[in-house]
């Protein structure tokens, strides 16, 4: 018998927890047989939420934990004071083994604080990136790192350029995937000191393949697989993306019902425009990969759809089941 | 007699020089009788350009200079070697006040470099920032620094919120602008080491209005008018807004012709896309300028059309009416 890859969910995590979050957790068991969902959280709502459905109860355990931690609360004390939360449970389910995988779509700054402090990082590893898929014209490009670590160093960098390759190689299926550090001008001079630093130990990397650097114009082109930055940049890029494809899609639904010629345009228009803008949605990819853990920690948005959280819980079987986590921990080990 | 706006051009700047240059110079020639235009440059190029308008020739010089600076030119050695080039002749007519301001679409990084280095920084200013406008929902927002300042220093910041609160209030006529912190939160804790030295500064200024952390993902939404940042996150933001519109604007149009029901739909709509994405477009805000030096000088895209480097000229006018230098200066040698 195969193994089943073990998840553990937050249940309590996200604007509309436990409902959501039970929701796609029943999809997510229905989707795939290869996994079973400890879900983590105040055990009477989320039987009461869960008496809604049909789905494979041998393969879902509910796991009480009396406490939430609020997405306002500060990240470190809520960790700290907070021992029976969803989270803190879930987390040292991974921590003890009992759990391969942990998905959340609370308090980013309480899941990226115990993701390092409850989880841990694995031997050899400096920090843990946080590393979304962003969707390109080509498909998509994973952002590496994202938020969890501000004022990083060149060598948390070339880590994050390793871990970023491995993942997209293993998970995403991009043979040799390319790698590119973001940069404000293509040539090597260019860019801060923490660029002008890290640009030369990537070219030297023998085990990934480098491009050069990448401008944050040409992100959105999709040309390069891996983008490695500092976390306030990467910040910056994934909310830019947001908030730029949100206000522009608003502007232009808007623009076409200005009046009755385009509103009948718009009517004749709209399937075709939503298959594009389709690929454009951030949920249909899951959350964001945590990478260089022991275990798996998904941070998905806080307003995540059913689709989007249940992406997330489908995203750590191949994870698992490609050895991710033993791969970073070899690569980083061995290389310089 | 009431004085012209003195206004020096640099006519071998840009993709298309000097073709675009001097059309865009006979058009705001035409456009506004307040300016006098110094065309710098090849002198036998630009006579033969100026040969094909009709123009108010009392209003127009052409001063010659040999040289040229190229795109991918070494920015500072280009500056030091290439004495007779457009960009080094036009800018000491600045220094020496035959000038009041100065246009390029040349090379960023000779124009920042020349600008700091030939024009000089106003007493007292400590880095002259870029600070381009963006297209917002609400109008524009001005976003400094952009380009000139990497790895700046939290006292640097504070003069960019200064100088951009008396650019927004003096020449866009914002009364009171809100000035926002580029942020990867909406917490006065959150952020990096510059951020978090920067943030209190900010909010003992007695002489600006500001209002806190704003995130990239609200920047689109417009609603701080002067958002401040580190060059390096600047930059990272003007090429996303740049990158993430156009290969979105690109997608929707695909989109629309993708069959037949659609296309004759993309049709009906067209008129009134055209009018919403217009406001998105950057290149009716003209150039961007750079703030506290000597004078003005302004940079606009290589890529610039013969109306956004019109624009770009125009605005010299309110800038030199106005006397924002001498507002920055006043400000920053009165506070802090």
């Amino acid at each position: 018998m195969v193994e089943l890859v073990k998840i553990a969910v937050d249940a309590m995590g996200g604007d509309e927890a436990p409902g959501v979050v039970v929701q796609a957790v029943v999809e997510a068991l229905k989707a795939s047989d290869k996994i079973k969902v400890f879900l983590v959280g105040q055990e009477n709502a989320v039987r009461s939420e869960l008496s809604k459905y049909e789905y494979p109860q041998e393969r879902l355990e509910v796991v009480n934990a009396t406490e939430a931690i609020e997405m306002a609360e500060p990240p470190a004390t809520a960790i700290r004071k907070k021992k029976d939360s969803s989270i803190v449970v879930a987390m040292k389910m991974v921590k003890s083994g009992q759990c391969d995988a942990y998905v959340s779509a609370g308090s980013t700054g309480a899941n990226l604080v115990g993701g390092q402090a409850l989880v841990g990082r694995l031997p050899g590893v400096r920090r843990s990136p946080l590393a979304p898929l962003i969707p390109t014209a080509k498909g998509v490009s994973l952002l590496i790192d994202c938020g969890a670590n501000v004022d990083a160093k060149a060598g948390d960098l070339v880590q994050f350029a390793k871990m970023g390759s491995i993942y997209m190689e293993n998970i995403m299926g991009v043979k040799n995937p390319k790698v590119g550090i973001v940069n404000i001008g293509a040539e090597e001079e260019k860019g801060n000191a923490l660029v002008k630093e890290t640009f030369p130990l990537l070219r030297e990397c023998q085990d990934i393949n480098f491009v050069g650097s990448v401008e944050a114009r040409d992100i959105p082109a999709g040309d390069v697989d891996v983008m490695v930055c500092e976390a306030f940049v990467g910040n910056v890029i994934l909310k830019m993306y947001e908030g730029v494809g949100s206000t522009l899609i608003k502007e232009v639904k808007a623009g076409m019902v200005s009046n009755t010629r385009s509103k009948i345009g718009a009517l004749l228009v709209k399937p075709a425009l939503k298959e594009t803008l389709k690929k454009f949605e951030l949920d249909q990819y899951g959350g964001a990969p945590m990478l260089g853990l022991n275990g798996l920690v998904v941070k998905t948005h806080g307003s995540a759809s059913v689709t989007e959280v249940k992406n997330s819980i489908l995203q750590c079987i191949d994870f698992t089941e490609q050895h991710i986590s033993e791969k970073i921990q070899a690569a980083l080990n061995a290389g310089a």
